[in-house]
């Protein structure tokens, strides 16, 4: 069976060391309690929980899967006790307003342990990976009964939210969705559709489903523009708030996946279900949008998570597995063969894994702070900024995260040789469930079109302003430390060329706009590997000031956070060459040939 | 359930026209059987047979997988119908020796008969895909009685062949493997020892099974010296040369894995099995690596295949799934939205697998001519050159065509969104499929290793030369060319670049051997790029000249072909950029950090 531990030290260095957590947390509405004795005894407890409870049920969630019998679904054995323990422990309210029962803790506390759920069992995280945004969307766009009908609930974790979005015939593009909602006499209407692809959309661990459903109501207008977002309980709430008449939505089959076998990915079927209008009718999607981007982030998280599961596990199996001699020399001479991390090219494969790992964690909590700043902080303007820059983010984390955690755990398996290919040594069920990362919430392609064209392009690159400028004022005010030139000098000149690759490509697509989407994965792998880069300076400058200070009981961490660093700079920040020049070569390669010709080559 | 069509129209273009295989043929000992008739009569049916009789098992093979009852193997339903069929219909004998019973015809027939089934279904291909590998093995080491015992059966296919190299603690790294051999006093000897991994270790599709197996003498040398080949039937051949008596070799148990689940993977249990030696005591390595590099080959081969299977789909998927409108304005005005087709991300994807598999094809083409000329040839010279240049493209044939033919198959998925991971489909099998490709018979890393040490370094370029020099005289003969101008120029910039690359990590070599490993992989994957691009300008040439003769039929064929090589040239061979710098980035990046370090961020 895969270890796990969650990367304690990693987190502590993140967030004490270099993004000044405890100075951050102060600044923010409640944030008081957010002290770093809290914080620390909280990640320790949820590192735990992630190790005692959910990492032994991963291998058997994959294995089992999820059974559906006369609607109802059983998740796999052990899933509902640990849900259960969960929100004993009161995990769910951690980060939610106190209002509705929340700790009223910093959303950022909840992502870090959110890394540690999706590392040691993603299929489970996924049942209460989508209540947050649930109860984001009821929180900002419901009306006052809804909110006292429903958060409750799922803050307390006792009822669980699913979203409810994709038909079989339209994910990306939902203006297609034939799911109706029918007005009633007494202002709730009443739902009729199919949707699939739905996570968590039934299951045994908690009492009540509340399902966020996409609809269109009979006078709607055409498109995205007639979209209207509705709450459907599976069980309507009685008279006390407790589960009450069985509402029209059952299950009506379970996907066969590649991966996330414990999760249960439903067919929903709703049957003049009753509904209740969340925020203004046709503008649903708006609202949608407000759950969508906490499961964006939510997702770039899995991706990490996943990063770093399967580096642990192959960095356990290249310090056991014993196989040649190092080419410079023996090294384990009382051994018939080496360890395998003597190898280069093995160590170059535990040094993507870590780099990609401990970078995407800096992000992530980067981009944590931002949404604290959103959802709890004090100064209007500084929430503004933070907002947009959460918008730039958030394609980022999510699609760059993914990806590269896809490429993380396939490292994984190839350090495990042929015993990766086999399920029971679990690096395999990485890749699987990885698999899925790269395109739920939004494919890669959709990420990055929302990126270049929406977040970039659509504000004449304002909001990307913000950030270079950001990574600018770091290079400069480094610009004379001879001991981080190495990093500053690459980044600074990265910096400079991400503002020309936009300006480049913006200028196209105005005559253009196949330019657009021509460009867009390319420019969003560019921009990620830039932004690591930046994360990654940080670090290495936080390090190199620590090592300084002599602190001698972490010298041997610190000094391996610097050789990560330069690791990231010189094997895998040159891919930025690659994507530059074919954002350069634009759309023309891409839109040449006639759609008929494709297949030319096979078609009789 | 996903289809696939032979390639048929390109498999002509790469052989006819590009490489001009008729006069190649015409060329070889006992060439002149591959008439373009015959050629064309078999490739179609072979087509035929992928089509109607491999690919509606494909899915069945992923679903029902193996069952090991008593010892005995049932492979999934219908497997055993189909092999029947592949013996009745001679393909097994294609290109074997007459003197046994083969048909003669050149290797390289096979190899494209080969792609087809790895295409249509790779579980099932891996039944007969090591008989060749074994065949060869005991036709070039084998003693008279034991090529007249096995080398009639294994080519008519009544029996099959494997390969028992791995046991638990060692793959890589042979010189650890603790089967012995004690000899008998009739000449046989008694193998007692573990293998695993094997594939097709046991089933039900032959009558008999061949195993060839390393194992390790009384008195044998240390290391990878001191192993020897022997082969060890399932059932001792009779005095008719029928199968008798049951051999001490049985299947123990089967792996569960990632993918290929039609096939089985088994662990295999020598008891004092009886075998014979095949080559000389001790030299078993270099005997095996007749079979090896057959192996090699035919698994580059499967990448191929997957990536060509993968393509197809998502092609139709891209022609058909409705989703947003054009950027540039609606192309399809009588639907509710366009074809995905039209998005200029999802034709990047479909050209990257375009690309991927139609180069592959002719870089799979180009190395089977060198394989006709070293099991064919005529001219002893020629013959020698073929040999060397075939030493150098196998591991790029191996490692850079699986290497990419996971990344196909995943933009196979790509392309279909969230169905791509539902299995029903059968994108995301390809991938678990693919995913093994990477691994077995030496992983990419091994490859790499093979590649830059061995076949370049050992030698000191001298093999590689021989390559450039054919690249350069292209280049030069294509110098005045200007509608070839944009292919010619980078690829001369590039074939120049190679062997600069070459000498900096060969000189570095010298004072640090890590330098080889920390260089490999990108190295290999540098020199695969490198090559498609020299096979793409070739195609891209051939294709405008038919273009200016103007045959008028399959212009649009031409037209698409210069399409994806500009493709190719723009979008793909960037990534020789940031390989390029990684090379030179060195071995310090990797070897720096301290092993016990690499985990200080999650161990306590």
């Amino acid at each position: 069976m895969p270890s796990y531990q969650a990367p304690l030290r990693d987190m502590r260095f993140v967030m004490n060391e270099m993004l000044d957590y405890p100075a951050h947390y102060a600044r923010l509405h409640n944030g008081e309690d957010a002290t770093p004795d809290v914080v620390a005894a909280i990640l320790e407890e949820g590192g735990r929980f992630a190790h005692d409870v959910l990492l032994p049920l991963n291998q058997v969630g994959d294995r089992e899967g999820c059974l559906l019998e006369g609607g109802e679904v059983k998740a796999p054995k052990g899933f509902k006790q640990a849900y259960a323990q969960y929100v004993e422990g009161g995990w769910p309210s951690l980060a939610a307003d106190p209002a509705y029962g929340g700790q009223g803790l910093p959303p950022s506390l909840g992502m870090a342990l959110s890394e540690m759920i999706c590392a040691s069992n993603l299929a489970w995280g996924m049942y209460p990976g989508l209540s947050h945004g649930a109860a984001d969307a009821l929180r900002h766009h419901g009306s006052d009964e809804l909110k006292t009908a429903y958060l409750g609930k799922l803050v307390e974790g006792v009822w669980t939210g699913t979203m409810c979005l994709t038909e079989s015939h339209c994910g990306t593009d939902l203006g297609l969705i034939r799911t109706r909602a029918t007005p009633n006499e007494d202002g709730a209407y009443r739902i009729t559709g199919t949707k699939i692809f739905i996570s968590a959309g039934e299951h045994d661990l908690a009492e009540n489903i509340v399902h966020l459903v996409l609809a269109k109501l009979p006078d709607a207008p055409e498109g995205a523009r007639g979209i209207s977002l509705f709450v459907v309980p599976k069980f309507l709430p009685d008279a006390q708030g407790n589960p009450g008449e069985r509402n029209g939505v059952e299950c009506g089959s379970l996907e066969h996946k590649m991966g996330i076998h414990g999760n249960a990915t439903c067919v929903m079927n709703f049957d003049d279900a009753k509904g209740f209008l969340v925020g203004p009718p046709n503008k649903g999607l708006a609202c949608m949008f407000t759950m969508m981007n906490v499961a964006r982030i939510g997702v770039g998280i899995q991706g990490l998570g996943l990063m770093e599961a399967s580096f642990q596990n192959s960095l356990a199996y290249a310090r056991d597995r014993l196989q040649m001699r190092s080419l410079s020399g023996p090294k384990a001479t009382d051994k018939p063969a080496d360890p395998i991390i003597v190898h280069p090219d093995v160590r170059r494969m535990l040094l993507t894994q870590k780099a990609l790992a401990e970078g995407g964690r800096m992000l992530v909590l980067y981009t944590a702070q931002l949404v604290d700043i959103v959802e709890q902080g004090t100064d209007s303007a500084e929430k503004e900024q933070a907002e947009s820059l959460l918008g730039l983010l958030t394609p980022i984390v999510k699609a760059f995260l993914t990806e590269l955690g896809f490429e993380a755990t396939n490292e994984g398996v190839q350090v495990f040789g042929g015993h990766g290919f086999i399920q029971e040594w679990g690096m395999e069920q990485f890749v699987r469930d990885a698999r899925i990362t790269r395109l739920y919430e939004g494919t890669t392609g959709i990420q990055a079109l929302d990126l270049l064209g929406r977040k970039i392009l659509m504000n004449q690159g304002e909001t990307l302003k913000v950030f270079t400028k950001e990574i600018h004022k770091f290079c400069q005010a480094e610009a004379g430390n001879a001991s981080l030139k190495e990093f500053i000098e690459p980044l600074a000149r990265l910096n400079g060329e991400w503002g020309d690759l936009t300006m480049a490509v913006g200028m196209r697509a105005m005559s253009d706009r196949e330019e657009v989407g021509a460009a867009s994965v390319d420019y969003l792998l560019y921009a990620g590997y830039v932004t690591l880069a930046y994360f990654w300076a940080r670090a290495a400058r936080t390090a190199q000031l620590a090592l300084k200070e002599g602190n001698d009981a972490s010298s041997d961490y610190y000094q391996a956070k610097l050789d990560t660093a330069r690791f990231y700079y010189q094997r895998l920040l040159p891919r930025t060459r690659a994507h530059a020049e074919m954002i350069r070569a634009g759309a023309e390669p891409l839109m040449t040939m006639k759609d008929g010709a494709f297949g030319l080559g096979f078609e009789v």
